[in-house]
């Protein structure tokens, strides 16, 4: 194990005598910043003069500017810098930065994070409650604080629509709260029509967390929902993308996580949604900021300290902001007397700040872990012992020998169902197109802008199901593009504008037991290898980093109309309006299948 | 027991289903409160317009004023009045109430006070563990939601300065924690000298709390004291008596209970510390207000609601006032999910306010128990049948047969530690005063403005312990009053000009068991009773509330100086500078206890 995880620093009950011992001047701290501004989460105030006395990895107390006079404790020189509380990302999914928990953490804290919680979501539809154990195991390895939502909705739809690797029932979701102390809350309850309408299983779920005193997160879209949503126990979102459905979700008494992401992205909906503060007058004292989804490479650029600075463009204060970015968040999840300010007692997780807000040093649990925005040696040496998934997570592609990847050519004239991509590839149109007899696919393809889709069941749960599709504007020119990062099920979704190359890909695919992979002309271009679950590399985050870097100049390359995030949407069978799984084509929000020929 | 208590409005997590089916409108709600505004408390805005659906005694949801087109559910019509959440007060004694937690229940609705946080550290005092958990039992019973934060420091002090009827060890407070749901903090931490300088008991009895993720609530004066304090893991404190410690608490990571108090009373520090935000710029986040102490008289007149509007007058929006005084001590409970604002899925707690901001009518768990400044024939009844308390509380008061209550009148000249008595009645004076010889304690009385003053261990603890005092400027002209409220250990206090008078007063006490009283020329001419744990009637609170007006009025007639309230506290040997125990004259804070005479 790390020599540096949340464990390092004792619990308060076990501490309180130290620390007052410390704070009172009778013992030494161990770590004295000196000369620091300090931003105050709590008054939103930055206060001058100040020096921050640490103590067995806990703040024992922010004094005034020399009133140390010296003793057994290090000093540090702040050079009158800002300190502030570390960030607490409320809402993560660690999987989509496709490392591990111990990998993730290089990243949170090189950003100023320190706390986060995740939902894991991913990992528990591909392995049910024992890959929402594993990533439990590897968050308690880690160098970061990392708390749980339990996955609240796997599968995404149903074994109907979609063949998914784990089944998460209230019952598992009940036993995962009663043994994981860190399973904090319930995850973003997705089906949220189900929840609206009242279904017997959402609501049985939504039931095992508030049973327990566990508070329960959403995800939401749609004005028509908000009030039955909120009526069935959801109080937080991180989906409100806009000014009005922000309000409603406010005054429903739902804790607001503005969502910020690269700019390039659908994912930025904060400069929309912050406008219930700063348009609107309401207060921004339930709301936070968030990340969601980043992938390895956007993760370095645009992490939670981005988003705090999106907040400050958008009109905040800088103090207000960093509130939304760590106090608000720890106070949502009952935590603000541990983390989310430099109260007495809390854990010395703190950030040394420019006067632009970007994390300059960052110290977790009293220990200095980044410093001029490198990690330092301490760190380094923490990251090189990575938690070790089981070994079952290694062999997560299981696949028939055989599988023919593209459909037979039409005989006679058809109508096709294709589904249609559009930037910024969230939403997936639903094209019918008539296919007039042609002597091959490549004549349908030139004609209509269109390239094979194909879904490949990879959870051994089906006797080998495949389902055949068409993809409309994806613009890809040659090869075959393919990712075991299929939302929600994970199965394996594969375009090309040729058999052989979709067969590279998924055989590399299958090799490495988890990828995501450029093919051109029967070579393997690029592919971030993704060996744990189908979904994590076991590598560093800076390596990810720069393999997801050269995955996306290739994919660029091949001409793909939408980025790689966006084609592992294209199974999520909840989003409209039309998808494919294993199962087939899914019409959204009918729910139901479709054959991807019908008579002309 | 009551047909109205917390527990008639179900647990959400059984709700749930029912509560969206109303929010989509597919059944109806039970009632509809129409033409309403609403306070919101999470964005602090009004909203014009709205209309509220209630089902199974929970918020379903708020909805634009004619959205219910009719059918199954009741109308209210608030004809354009301000619907806001029932206030929570997030820090009380029931007991300085003087009646029961259903008794109490009245005041608390008329004010439009639905949650209270009390610490029901009297009774501790008193009847150790079996007293809390009788309460507890009172509280399940009473038509209010009553939380307990678990009393802290029982005794205030030791065994060696004091006789208290209660030893609450950290073994005992952490097993009511373990029953008891409710207990969902430690009350106030009153030995904050002892929680500074480490003290072995004071921590052990903070770690039974934070071991099991319960805060800890506070209770220190005294800036030198606020880090150590902090450090210690108190979050709350209620004691912020200015400007100055209000801010340092405030960054210290403590949320702050503004105290408002009748204006007579040195409880009233809200406008003092108030201006941690109205001058020094501090966000009122995390910052609730409370009442602490009414008497049963007091607290018709000055509940939560009157210190909410103290809060507007000292400077805040109404909405923030009102925020302050129901959402954010909810929050800093964990409980904002199911109180403190019209959020869907709360509890349907609510109160129709005037323009003004005071309470017209409150519904408690959606059933109107308070119309038109009114209690309603549902609440009349329910308080009809409140908890009686186990036989055992009704028998507290334990005197030997015979008790000398005066001191022997010194033969030579003498030097006498007396108490000198100040408005507005929390502090002592210690007077030194050189009694010369004369005929009788009358001649001292006249010179020297003195009476005597005399404790008696009532717990049937000690070998019938009495200790014998004089008080200064106490201006008793005649008579005896006495009372078996003596903070913390609740001995009986006694202040006479003769011994006949004082023991008409004591055995008027020992025969109904408890009480305080004024006694003239041997009649007793106002008693208030109470018989249980000589702490609290078993009367409603309205019929208290008279015995209290009529003790007043005899106290006053009777000449002394302070208010009971004030006399009550002459045994607390926390308070400066000296105080009377069973044990004697104790010395704060040396903690020293001295005689009642020495050589001159």
């Amino acid at each position: 194990m790390s020599p540096l995880t949340r464990f390092s620093v004792q619990p308060l009950s076990a501490m309180t005598r130290k620390l007052a011992d410390v704070a009172s001047g009778r013992s030494d701290p161990d770590l004295v910043i000196a000369g620091a501004r300090v931003l105050s989460t709590y008054s939103e105030r930055i206060l001058d003069g100040r020096e921050i006395w640490l103590s067995g990895g806990r703040i024992a107390a922010v004094k005034s500017a020399g009133t140390y006079k010296g003793g057994g404790a290090k000093i540090y020189d702040a050079k009158g810098g800002i300190v502030a509380p570390g960030l607490v990302d409320p809402h993560i999914h660690i999987e989509s930065s496709m490392v591990t928990a111990c990998a993730y953490a290089e990243a949170a804290l090189l950003n100023g994070t320190t706390t986060i919680f995740c939902d894991s979501h991913e990992i528990g539809n591909v392995m049910d409650v024992a890959g929402v154990e594993a990533m439990l195991e590897d968050a308690r390895q880690a160098p970061l604080s990392i708390f749980l939502t339990v996955p609240s909705t796997v599968p995404a739809t149903s074994a109907l629509l979609e063949t998914a690797g784990g089944d998460l029932t209230a019952e598992k979701i009940g036993a995962l709260f009663d043994k994981w102390p860190e399973a904090v809350a319930l995850g973003e309850k997705m089906d949220f029509v189900q929840v609206a309408t009242g279904d017997e299983r959402s609501h049985a779920i939504l039931a095992a967390a508030l049973r327990r005193g566990r508070p329960v997160s959403g995800h939401v879209y749609g004005r028509e929902f908000v009030s039955a949503y909120a009526a069935s126990g959801v109080t937080d979102t991180h989906e409100a993308i806009d000014r009005e459905i922000a309000d409603d979700m406010l005054e429903a008494g739902i804790w607001l996580f503005l969502r910020g992401g690269p700019p390039t992205t659908p994912w930025h909906s904060l400069p929309q949604a912050i406008r219930t503060i700063t348009e609107l007058g309401a207060s921004h004292k339930r709301i936070a900021v968030c990340t969601d989804d980043r992938d390895a490479d956007d993760l370095l650029l645009f992490g939670l300290d981005w988003v705090v600075r999106e907040a400050i463009k958008a009109g905040m204060t800088p103090e207000q902001a960093w509130a939304m970015g760590s106090l608000h968040g720890a106070t949502r999840f009952g935590m603000d007397g541990e983390i989310g300010g430099l109260g007495g007692a809390r854990r010395a997780d703190l950030v040394l700040l420019d006067d632009a807000f970007k994390p300059v040093s960052t110290w977790y649990g009293g220990e200095l872990v980044v410093e001029d925005r490198k990690i330092t040696p301490l760190l380094d040496q923490a990251l090189s012992s990575r938690y070790r998934y089981p070994e079952a997570a290694y062999h997560t592609v299981k696949l028939p020998k055989q599988i023919r990847l593209t459909p037979e050519l039409p005989a006679g004239t058809v109508v096709a169902h294709a589904i249609r991509t559009e930037l910024p590839g969230i939403t997936l149109g639903h094209e019918t197109i008539t296919l007039e007899p042609a002597n091959d696919w490549r004549s349908h393809f030139d004609r209509h802008g269109l390239c094979f889709v194909t879904v490949v069941e990879r959870h051994g749960k089906s006797a080998g199901n495949v389902a055949h599709g068409l993809l409309s504007n994806f613009t890809l020119k040659h090869g075959a593009v393919a990712s075991s990062v299929g939302h929600d099920s994970h199965n394996i979704i594969i375009a090309g504008v040729d058999e052989s190359d979709m067969q590279v890909a998924l055989r590399a695919i299958e090799d490495k037991q988890g990828g995501v992979c450029v093919v051109v002309d029967g070579k393997v271009r690029a592919m971030v290898e993704l060996p744990i679950a189908g979904l994590l590399s076991d590598k560093r985050v800076t390596e990810v980093a720069e393999e997801v870097k050269a995955l996306k100049r290739e994919w660029e390359a091949a001409g793909c109309s939408i980025p790689y995030m966006g084609f592992n949407l294209i199974p999520l069978s909840v989003i409209p309006e039309i998808r494919i799984t294993d199962k087939g084509l899914v019409l959204v929000p009918e729910m139901e299948i479709v054959p991807l020929f019908e008579a002309a």
